[in-house]
């Protein structure tokens, strides 16, 4: 008996018609769509792990996820034929053999995420799945200062949503995580994006991160107020959490 | 009887999801929606006048059109009730008064097309609806050439669809029109676009020119050749139809 390959995929997809990354009995979810297709490529159940989940209507630019296989199908093969079988909404940008012990979920180290507003009066068509629309001007040098207190390692209790606790990279640590980056980018004069790269994200964090933020940046809460809010440890003191669709999972790191 | 006045629209759109500009009795259209909103609020059937059409697929930044009313609603409770009743793949950017004699379409002077290229290997899921993909790298010297040679006065015959002729701009000239930008630009690696901008635009012209510019960008068609289709005026001679979801029309002069 052959010992099976181990298969990593890096996958994009637009999330704004999917329940989420998780496979689920009632709803067309990512990892459904694609063990779906892997199946039916090798003739086999496939199991495809994924790096993490993502909520319904989150977007994801570089989800990292491995599935074993027995089947004698190129990685390029694996490539082309998922792409050619996937809707358009899923696409498989690499697929690369690796080692047994390779995890898309438990060897990962770190992760980054990028939430992206449309600053403006009118949001324009082609943005509307995937950014945020806002049309209150933002005082970004408040956000930016608040994006400065979250960087490093901290108790996140106050942004995270109840619910199963992801343990992923942190098993043992509670709520605490370390947040190695968190910055904004502006695209043009109606483009602002923040940035969050860390080794782990409780339930819902970053959308709550930036619900408060946008709090911030509206002036109904204080820069000086924001550090008592992650000192707080309870998600009532936080803001509320941002929509989904402006949320995307950028990278995976290992 | 006050004389009713004239209400000019700067609208953009997702032509995804409806079957063109153009009102019909089976589909959805741009045009049928807008009056169908514009027709609620005033409680006046409405009329809307684009400046042109497009087809179904076909996006747009900048599309203009105008409607008589004699409803007392102000132009920024217009563009607010419109964007709060349009679906969101459909947005008003500007509505202004203007003076009795504006009309979309026989004011116009110049129109501007763009027509968006992804090059890689995968289509990102978030420019699947609004760029056209290829896999195969393009020769953008010859493109650019041949770019060069459309720029000016000619007859397009070989890029003119069979069909009703939109003699707006133009009547009496046949199938002579004014190229008076046709240029090419870059958006990081894999964005790639192609500008046209003139006084009038046959049927099917944008798509039928940037479909043979391919061909010479594939080196199918040589750039030495592309004048001969030119000289042609013989739709036979020239390229195919390129698709319609890479074609935006980007503005209307006045």
């Amino acid at each position: 008996m052959t010992t099976p390959r181990n298969i990593k995929l890096v996958i994009g997809y637009d999330g704004s018609d999917y329940c989420g990354w998780q496979r689920q009995e009632n709803g067309r979810s990512i990892q459904g769509e694609i063990e779906t297709v892997l199946s039916r490529m090798t003739r086999q159940e496939i199991d495809l792990h994924g790096a993490g989940r993502t909520d319904a209507g989150v977007h994801a630019d570089g989800m990292v996820a491995h599935f074993h296989t027995e089947a004698r199908i190129s990685c390029a093969d694996f490539s082309r034929g998922l792409n050619s079988l996937l809707p358009p909404a899923i696409r498989i940008y690499q697929a690369e053999e690796v080692a047994h012990d390779f995890h898309a979920r438990f060897s990962a180290i770190a992760k980054e995420y990028r939430y992206e507003i449309h600053l403006g009066r009118v949001h324009p068509p082609r943005q509307r799945r995937y950014t945020l629309h806002l049309t209150s001007s933002l005082d970004l040098q408040a956000i930016d200062d608040c994006l400065g207190l979250l960087q490093g390692t901290h108790d996140f209790s106050s942004f995270e949503n109840s619910g199963t606790r992801d343990k992923t990279l942190t098993t043992g640590k509670g709520a605490v995580r370390t947040i190695t980056m968190a910055r904004l980018s502006r695209n043009g004069e109606s483009g602002l994006a923040l940035h969050f790269r860390g080794d782990g994200f409780l339930r819902n964090m970053v959308r709550n991160m930036v619900g408060t933020l946008l709090e911030v940046g509206r002036g109904k809460i204080l820069p000086k107020d924001f550090a008592a809010i992650l000192a707080a440890k309870e998600r009532s003191a936080a803001g509320p959490t941002a929509p989904a669709h402006g949320l995307w999972l950028a990278q995976v790191f290992y």
